[in-house]
């Protein structure tokens, strides 16, 4: 195990009824909140009344700021950014996904940073302050409600980069799975395929002796294997939207990545996709995400075959490992299907043209700087091109 | 799934050398600090010069208290509440196990209580405000390292209670596994009774569709039973008191009862003992723990048949649930039994003579208004009596 620095202070309240007390939550904590959200969803709901009625019982009116889309652009976190310190707004409650989340943790940092907030995702700088943010969470997939993490896409340069820092950690998030009743069957299945690939960018690792975390990781994605196809097939299963939204929250808080090397090879890659074609985030990964166990597996048979026996539920003879681990990429692979989501990149509109660029750009190599993207395998570009060309 | 408020919000930084930042880490949010630790085990191995040192580097001269012990007793925490306020201390360090830490919190709410202390523990009293808290853990087995829960023994009035609180919560806890190696295999094996039965309190429970958490649960529980006995056979083997440290954390800090109506009738009962008897806490929850499994596990059979499952790796006909619940509880005193710890009261020196006493005291009913103790299945004194005379 390695050494580690765990800390997630986002508080969770989970369950029906809780977004009712957002005013009163933020009363102590922010005298003028930007409302930050995407587009008439939460108005359909009730969710947009019931959280201004909250605020409005327990605060001044406050700021809003819609629009926000899938991909979140860096356009509206400028806008989001001047409007906050226009208005000296001094909280932000992002109401949303992951994308509204990201969003608005891009406009708290930029309130404080000196320069375009851009340049803190590209150069990885590190930052000083930034506005709280809190959340009442409308789809779980990204993880970004109990995270530090946010993730923009620069519309104009076609990029999209992470970042990660302690400041951006929300004070908290509310989750009442009631209002992932409405969610289309794409966006579900769309963000289990993500809040899967945070764990098993975690997961799939060359430490070893991590045996507490391997076992979380694997509590987690069982639990989501076994929920998720429920709530797809019936949107008002409050139980099993209990267990999928509560692990999509665990699986990116940072617990089970504590000690271990982490991957993220999958999300770089897919980083790419989104940035060229505008795809979901949670689509592209469930393309690239068995293509990559097929790519890298021969460097770690045993942690393959742990997958495979552990979260796959493969048996078989362990002498013979890869055909239980091809088996266990078979069975990951049946269950994105039986989710809906996509196997190939053709699937996603995406053609053979800009697979190098991609592959080049996602390894830093078109930028002449190439450092290799993974941990559990380091890849170059020739290897992430034949990753993408193995599911054209 | 019951709706729940989950806040954890303890920095954990864990490993080796780690001990070595703690100036560095109070120096932007500390004047004062009181340094409050146990025996000499500290001075032993040499962890007290190397926090010294830390903190000088970085600060002021500071306060000390020593000479907590086991069991920790009011009368130290009423000589720290005068000491913080007489010295102007702004924030406590404990370094220690369970007992210094519990004292530290009950010192760092004292300081802002008007009245005794004790009140808040018999009270239950609502806290405002505590100093903060920061951690050198020495010995895994309480979780107090991450929770805002603390246990205080009234030595003048025979009563053991516990009390938490959010503003208990520490700010953070170091954790470097190489301070464990000391331990005696008794306080290796009392601390691992301790942190499953953490877990136990929080497994067993009447809520359905828990999935996540139950499993999560499990991997803690499985880690724990996985690794304790390599810890105990060669306290120097750094790997296992990695994974059996973190799992005593994960343990208690919330997150596996989130959801779930908990039991905590195995700690109330061991209370008693402690309290009357002075016996360590894990010891006496590994006599009881067995015994209330035996007594209670009618009224869920379903819930005891996936521990023996899930957890203690039975396997059989689940068309005869009793004998494998039979079967996992056989499993789970003869790992007890490996690890060296007692089985009935006796073997920890407690007699006959005052066992309905401590059923008495443990449910109020003592007291006049008996409220009875568990979640699973509520107890009334003539039940926890039985309990105890079933491992006399």
């Amino acid at each position: 195990m390695l050494n580690f620095d765990f800390y997630s202070p986002a508080r969770i309240l989970f369950g029906k009824g809780e977004e009712k007390q957002v005013g009163e939550l933020l009363k102590p904590c922010a005298k003028k909140v930007l409302l930050h959200y995407g587009g008439g969803s939460i108005k359909k709901s009730g969710l947009y009344h019931i959280v201004v009625e909250s605020l409005h019982k327990n605060k001044d009116p406050d700021v809003e700021l819609g629009g926000v889309k899938p991909n979140p652009r860096l356009s509206l976190v400028h806008e989001g950014i001047e409007l906050c310190k226009k208005e000296n707004v001094d909280l932000i409650l992002a109401v949303g996904g992951g994308s509204a989340i990201d969003s608005a943790k891009a406009i708290a940092m930029g309130v404080y940073y000196d320069g375009d907030v851009w340049e803190v995702y590209e150069q990885g700088k590190a930052i000083e302050k930034a506005l709280p943010v809190a959340i009442i969470l409308t789809i779980p997939a990204a993880g970004s409600e109990g995270s530090g993490d946010t993730v923009i896409t620069n519309e104009s340069k076609q990029l999209k980069y992470g970042y990660g820092s302690p400041h951006l950690r929300p004070l908290f998030s509310i989750m009442n799975p009631e209002y992932f009743y409405t969610l289309p069957p794409n966006q579900i299945a769309n963000g289990v395929a993500d809040m899967m690939s945070h764990i098993f960018e975690r997961y799939f690792t060359n430490t070893i002796n991590v045996g507490l975390t391997d076992s979380l990781c694997e509590a987690v994605l069982k639990t989501i294997i076994n929920n998720a196809p429920a709530a797809l097939a019936n949107p008002k299963n409050y139980e099993a939207w209990c267990e999928v939204g509560f692990s999509g929250t665990v699986a990116h808080n940072g617990l089970l990545g504590m000690g271990r090397q982490e991957d993220w090879a999958c999300h770089n890659m897919e980083h790419e996709l989104s940035a060229l074609y505008d795809v979901a985030h949670g689509a592209g990964l469930a393309v690239l995400t068995p293509a990559w166990m097929k790519y890298v597996y021969k460097d770690n048979i045993q942690m393959f075959v742990q997958f495979a026996v552990n979260v796959m539920g493969v048996e078989g003879s362990f002498r013979e490992p890869e055909a239980i681990i091809e088996e266990g990429i078979a069975r990951l692979k049946s269950f994105f299907k039986r989710m809906g989501l996509p196997a190939t990149l053709s699937e996603l509109g995406i053609d053979e043209s800009k697979l190098e660029l991609m592959a080049k750009k996602a390894t830093g190599a078109e930028f002449g700087h190439e450092f290799g993207i993974g941990g559990l395998k380091k890849l170059n570009w020739q290897d992430v091109l034949a990753i993408y060309e193995s599911v054209k």
